[in-house]
């Protein structure tokens, strides 16, 4: 059987970021952070981030919003991300903000392992969504989603730290960077903290949407 | 007569990068210079940064290496990025660092001005590259430069800093990077500084070439 592949996927800007500043509330998505202006200001800027996705057939099809939306490129290239993967990898961060955000039926389809510090039972959703919480660190969780994945690919989901921490540990096989064409001027920034002395890149894919373009890297681990 | 575009043209590695971390040194390009190990560093840096210019036929024949090189995309592109510039305006370390490094026929073959607090008469090389001292700020010398480009582009060469400047004015009509598959980690970022809160970008053209992905960018001023 043929191991799958580790990667991830995400859209950044122009100047590097793969998240705006926290707003400074409990819960960004509840009724009453709505009007606060740093909360605006966060959706505004994740918004423009993720512009190229909303309209997507794919994204309306799998969030459960019914027919219609954008065909082409960028739909095809969500719905073959989709499609290769067969287990996602996430932060305890991205999870919490998800917490609050996923649909019941969220969207992952697919058993999801979480890296946390926190026990938890394994918290399955309708839809075919299992989150699993990891307690013994990010080998233990890619370990345990390989097993999980066959021979489809693990997708390291998310925040930018956990993203980093694979990738600096050699961990990771290939990457795709969904390149917006706007600007935070501060955030998460995914490649601060990237291990330069071991990381090496190939340019493997490059395709053009349009509103973004899908940048496609092989990691090599520098010897 | 129409007048030409604003334009700048840069390498920038995948962490937002346009140039390493300074050498401690007075000249990089001294003999005495070239076994310090952050000249060794700087080099290495800024030869990842650019590896996909110097094979190309347009390269070596522009700095008169003779015949040969790669033909192809990359090689269209970097012949017709200088076949639009009638004029480049530069900063005055880009011109301190490229006044010990250029050849004496010096690679722009166009009139250049250079924004500088030094007065100095203008220095003319051989094969039609003439250096002109703008002690009066930004604007002054993009005038001056539109008005010797005639209907070519007005090129903004760089450094870092320079470019910043002219895009945060509102100066900039369009952008292209060729985005390089490597880490820095540290050195001058090219979007550190950019006013969000003016400038919007949008994609308007995007083409992988063997090593790099070359992106264009419009840029617009946001009400």
């Amino acid at each position: 059987m043929m191991a799958g592949k580790v990667f991830f996927s995400v859209s950044m800007s122009l100047d590097g970021y793969v998240a705006p500043v926290p707003a400074p509330v409990d819960n960004l998505f509840a009724k009453e952070s709505q009007d606060h202006p740093e909360v605006r200001r966060w959706m505004a800027q994740w918004m423009a981030l993720q512009q190229w996705i909303f309209p997507l057939r794919f994204f309306r099809e799998n969030l459960g919003f019914g027919d219609g939306g954008e065909e082409g490129v960028a739909n095809d290239i969500a719905r073959a991300t989709f499609e290769r993967t067969g287990v996602t990898v996430m932060g305890r961060r991205m999870f919490d903000l998800g917490e609050q955000s996923w649909p019941e039926d969220a969207p992952f389809h697919t058993p999801v392992f979480v890296v946390t510090h926190r026990r938890r039972d394994p918290w399955e959703r309708p839809g075919g969504t299992t989150f699993h919480f990891v307690t013994d660190g990010i080998e233990s969780a890619l370990d345990q989603a390989r097993a999980a994945a066959g021979d489809r690919d693990v997708r390291i989901g998310g925040g930018g730290e956990t993203i980093l921490q694979y990738l600096n540990a050699g961990l990771v096989d290939e990457f795709t960077i969904a390149l917006s064409p706007v600007f935070f001027g501060a955030g998460t920034r995914l490649f601060d903290g990237v291990d330069t002395s071991r990381v090496e890149l190939r340019q493997i894919r490059s395709e053009p949407s349009e509103r973004v373009t899908h940048l496609t890297y092989a990691v090599h681990r520098r010897q």
